[in-house]
């Protein structure tokens, strides 16, 4: 059942496009799923994809653009007329149109928009185009099917009929006053069984959760997730219904986010792939390696701070890879439980109560390792105060390590700054640093440097 | 219009649990939405909760219910009898009763059900439970609408109305044959749209996806994001129509899997949140520190190997702590960039060229880090040929750490292991045993201590 793009097959179309051979092309095709065809496209050279989207029906081409990697889209936007791009809009939801437009400067955005021909899809996507980047409003589609609580179900039908032509999926129906104002949904199952000569306002179901256009797109995941809801109407100020936001614009928001969170811990700052080209690659990655970096030097200069320490207790140095380790590890666990809690609203309970739990879970894990140590220690002939003072800093360095985790994702939540900042080696760095920096002091104390 | 889970709201509840004044509850919490309901039960003590579920209507209780965390949920349904369970799941779609029985013991399930009275959906589980926990047939409801090929509209109507009072949201109607094997689907348009006497067979879409009840969680997941799907039919060896699988179980999939791979980068093995117990989320961490705390003292061991340096070049030993986080930084990249990549299926073309790849970025920013290391050699008056030696061996290690990075994730994964392991603290730990060995093996052949 499933489409397999092979090699073989690559190419051949490239042969066929290399012929010129429409007929056989389309043949070929025409009957693929908009999402293989996207597939083949981002295989193709940017000059053969777009000869494929002006051959093909726009029905399939149109949906197979929205598809694309942004930057093998661009590419092809590129080498459209405003003409080629409008013919794809027109087949297309609002809200992919929107983006889409959203995509081309300025000039060329008023260009398509004005050889668009359907008066209504222009004046759509003119509105989307004005709300904010990261609210409702840009992610809405205005697609949907609305009734008035005046009509009748025989009425709704017949409406239904009419406006289903334009809505690829009906998710939901809204009923709305006679201002357009949400009332509230129709649930299909109570169209079906509801006697012709009902009132609408007899059977639709007031509650109905929404949001406005300026609700910031987290919020509308977040409210999506936890009522389990396929759709959402979206009003404006005065309440008046504006579009729709369905679950799979939100599926790719979910997984976007996932994938920004987990690039972040990992130290890569922006949206990259494993096919983006090198220069894309070093600018997301080498920021952070600079960071830590400038953290190694500042680990060089601590130690030099302590470099009596060398004649008498040389294996200290031969530590501090480990202590520094552990800080990291223990840190990137802590802020990565915090993270993810704070994403999912389940951080709950004082800070005290938080303190507390963290410092006891240090302990009990900072214990156990630090026996370990001390084991080792043990088996390899280490001097017995050596061993303790290195457990006793390793201890340390994991209380504090933990605490850092925790509470730094916190206060930068509390701050408005995306915590997801702190996993990684932002945590790892200012680790490494504190816990040589605490390793070599309590070692002082102890062994009396 | 959102609801607020105030304090003090919660402090209400647990009065009138206390003075079991059900009424005063019923009228508080029965016009709550469910997933309001969940977030208050989770705030109760077990027993007010399972009060609470025994109370309100099991038309919100049971949805409530599938909301709740694993581990709230299992307290509460050891507090309830076997006919109580049943009619909660009375309540629910098959998969979620499903879910539900197989987190009861054997006798437990037994016993819920023989008392579940309705003898469909008893059936519909028994059958549910035989599916492995990762396929398709675990994760489908049996609740689906569907019509015969040979029925007219009018009829497919009147059976749809039928149907219908026993599916919460009707996503597609399917077609089968008379012999219940999958034919294609129908969508609501269509219905709408087309004349009452038409049959089935005109106007039905042959083209539909489909899984079967063994095909892989992940594989049904990748399906329906691919091809943009809000539901689809899952049909068993025979090509019959077993049950149907809705994008919202895939979220919770999505989410869950995206969580997964984002503790496992962090080093925390098993799926814990913020506020599970210190025995829990020591099980989880404890094994990576552990892990860590090997590396290190393998580090200890090998520069003990080269401490004929302690004398004559005791700076290589401040750098060692550098040295290590560059190494566990690059790699930590490399492997969640193609992590990813495996994940979404765009890891293309050949191993080589992904070498080469890797290569030349290590190159540029291992070149770019290496000349901060010489500047900031020069600044501190550093030997210079010390400071040579600590940049090329940083930028090997670069190197190394980057091809381990991308390699070891790619084994796994041809393997069959979960590449998500290898991003994290086994990444981080390999590349610190090896970074110090190979900076300290290229400091004694170019300084030759």
């Amino acid at each position: 059942m499933q489409f397999q793009l092979t090699s073989e097959f690559i190419e051949h179309i490239e042969q066929l496009i290399s012929k010129k051979d429409g007929k056989a092309l389309r043949a070929l095709l025409n009957d693929l799923h908009f999402a293989d065809v996207a597939e083949l496209l981002e295989e193709l050279s940017f000059d053969e994809a777009t000869y494929l989207i002006n051959l093909l029906e726009s029905r399939i081409t149109s949906e197979a653009l929205m598809e694309l990697d942004d930057d093998v889209r661009e590419k092809i936007l590129d080498r459209l007329s405003p003409n080629q791009i409008a013919r794809e809009l027109l087949e297309m939801d609002t809200d992919d149109a929107a983006d889409i437009v959203a995509e081309l400067d300025d000039e060329m955005q008023q260009r398509v928009i004005d050889t668009i021909g359907d008066d209504e899809l222009a004046a759509d996507i003119v509105e989307l185009l004005k709300y904010d980047e990261d609210t409702a409003g840009a992610l809405m589609a205005k697609e949907l099917v609305q009734v008035k609580e005046t009509w009748t179900v025989a009425g709704c039908v017949r409406e239904m009929r009419r406006q289903a032509k334009n809505v690829t999926r009906v998710h939901s129906i809204y009923v709305t006053d006679k201002e357009g104002k949400l009332k509230g949904r129709l649930s299909l199952k109570d169209l079906l069984t509801a006697s012709e000569k009902t009132h609408i306002s007899e059977v639709y179901i007031p509650k109905v959760d929404y949001v406005t256009v300026h609700t910031d797109n987290e919020e509308v995941a977040r409210i999506m997730q936890k009522y389990d809801l396929e759709a959402i109407p979206v009003v404006n100020e005065e309440g008046i219904l504006m579009g729709r936001i369905t679950i799979d614009d939100i599926v790719d928001f979910i997984k976007d986010e996932a994938e920004k969170d987990y690039q972040l811990a990992a130290g890569i700052s922006q949206d990259v792939e494993a096919d983006d080209s090198i220069l894309r690659l070093t600018k997301a990655r080498l920021p952070w390696l600079v960071l830590g970096l400038f953290g190694g030097l500042g680990s060089v200069y601590i130690m030099q701070g302590f470099d009596e320490a060398l004649s008498r207790f040389p294996i200290l140095f031969f530590f501090t890879p480990l202590i520094a380790a552990m800080a990291g590890n223990v840190g990137v666990q802590s802020s990565a439980i915090i993270v993810q809690g704070l994403a999912n609203d389940n951080v709950k309970g004082s800070l005290f109560h938080r303190l507390l739990k963290e410092v006891g879970l240090a302990l009990i894990n900072g214990i156990a390792l630090a026996l370990l140590v001390m084991i080792f220690g043990f088996l390899v002939g280490q001097n017995h105060l050596v061993s303790i003072t290195i457990a006793v800093s390793m201890l340390s360095v994991i209380i504090v390590a933990a605490l850092v985790g925790t509470f730094v994702p916190i206060i930068l939540n509390k701050r408005g700054i995306d915590p997801a900042i702190a996993t990684g080696p932002f945590i790892t760095t200012s680790n490494d640093i504190f816990g040589i920096f605490l390793f070599f002091y309590i070692s002082k104390i102890i062994l009396g440097f």
